[in-house]
């Protein structure tokens, strides 16, 4: 087991993958607002939007005037998902700092969402990737479903391993790997940075969790344990979806904050100013954001029973 | 560190301590139908209700008709919580087969929910465990607050350790460990238990966590690890604070199954047949339920995003 690290490094997804879910549509402006707040708090990496089809994600069909209305603070890095090369072209246009490409570790879960196959995702970011270095532009590769496809049940980590380094072999440094699912408990994920084995080290992995059977900080101590030193999370556990009233997103920004504050573990980030920026798509959602963190500090009445 | 458990026991304290916070009045017929659902999922201990006085804890003033109303499975252990002799004369009379009797390890906190010093609390219950004992009615003794006080601050562990002590000495064999707040994170948990290293072991221990800030599942992972077998947890996640919508209340029975089934720990619980009890629930107090698992599983339409 290696030791607790002194600091780790969260990536902000909320604007992406927290609001792609929403069923309530969000004004830009209010978006815009959220990522102002957010890049304040000391965070230090932002996905800020999608420039995907409006017809596949119509909640984010506002990319390119999100990226050309927000204070871009220089310490933070604005990073954009990018389906294809066209979603590219606009990521180039609104000047992101890193764009955010997807492939997923089962062909079905593939088929569903890029209606091609693992192979096919990998052919069609492999230009991308190219072009991007060539413009300075920073590149994260997620690969989702790397515990478990709503499709295909347990994922097979040959492929996760195999994925990994054909990314690797394109020149992506920042790779992300997806507990899409939300089902990981902490054997789950020493299973699978042990099968990176070789290929990437824990301490060069991104790990992205959702919350959605309250598994994720478990599994993130699990991760620190393993040497993971960069999460993603989302602000008030932004996420879910839209379909399911009430099911959790993504791990909560917060409740990381919280978690590795108590640990001594350094975030660099401002959970006071945290909590500030969250509330402001709170209010916009009209609808209570899931963080147990983010609720707990929502009242200073609460009262503890035994 | 130890193996992880084969199995774990979990105590389902959702009528007692989940009720006795809800703001919305349940009928003692929907309680009732919550315990009998509860009896049939292979839970081998419910805590019930509290003999309490009905302006201390209105929310379970009924606690005899509660009694009086259930199907006792012989397979269960129907706890109730006593806070003084007329609450164990009436738990006596009502034929509950185990009480639990209270005090904190907070001098402040004893002072502000029992009216008495932690002295005056042990000397209040020492009388009602010999009686408890000599009447063959089993005895669970709560200490709260181990981790921190919400008057106090961080909890002496000396003090933990000295009531732990004196609680073992009056013949008390069950002792919960209240982490009332819901502050902790895994290495609180961990030097709780080694500050009770020589008085009481883990595996001896009871843990009764609130997921206040979600740090609940990866606290009890941690427990495992240090060789804790019994928990204490509530039905849907029932509890949080009635001033604080939304707050979460104690570890969720749902999530802990979850996260036992998932890693090959037995508890004996029907999963399934736990949701369908929380459901009941969850109608009569007109309020989602905070569980992360049963809210996934409310839901077969949950679409994972990336």
């Amino acid at each position: 087991m290696s030791e607790w690290p002194t600091s780790i490094q969260i990536i902000e997804v909320g604007p992406r993958d927290g609001l792609q879910n929403q069923s309530k549509s969000v004004p830009t402006e209010t978006k815009i607002k959220l990522i102002n707040a957010l890049s304040e708090t000391g965070l230090h990496c932002i996905e800020a939007s999608a420039f995907v089809h409006p017809s596949w994600v119509p909640q984010l069909a506002d990319a390119d005037e999100v990226f050309a209305g927000i204070n871009k603070n220089e310490n933070v890095l604005y990073t954009a998902l990018v389906p294809n090369e066209r979603g590219w072209n606009r990521a180039l246009t609104a000047g992101v700092d890193e764009i955010a490409l997807l492939t997923a570790a089962s062909e079905t879960f593939c088929l569903q969402n890029t209606n091609t196959s693992i192979e096919g995702t990998i052919q069609r970011i492999r230009p991308i990737v190219e072009d991007a270095i060539s413009c300075d532009v920073g590149v994260r590769g997620y690969i989702s479903c790397v515990i478990e496809c709503p499709y295909e049940g347990e994922t097979n980590l040959q492929t996760v391993r195999e994925i990994t380094q054909q990314m690797l072999d394109m020149g992506i440094k920042n790779i992300a790997f997806g507990e899409t699912m939300g089902v990981a408990v902490p054997t789950d994920i020493r299973r699978m940075f042990d099968a990176l084995d070789g290929v990437l080290s824990p301490e060069d992995s991104i790990l992205h969790l959702h919350d959605t059977r309250g598994t994720a900080l478990a599994c993130a101590s699990e991760a620190m344990h393993c040497g993971v030193r960069k999460f993603d999370a989302s602000c008030g556990g932004l996420g879910g979806c839209p379909y399911a009233p009430g099911a959790a997103g993504n791990i909560a920004t917060e409740d990381l904050v919280f978690f590795a504050k108590q640990r001594g573990i350094e975030t660099g980030i401002d959970l006071d100013a945290l909590v500030a920026a969250s509330r402001i798509i709170e209010e916009a959602l009209d609808s209570p954001l899931k963080s147990r963190t983010y609720r707990a500090l929502q009242d200073s009445h609460t009262r503890p029973s035994s």
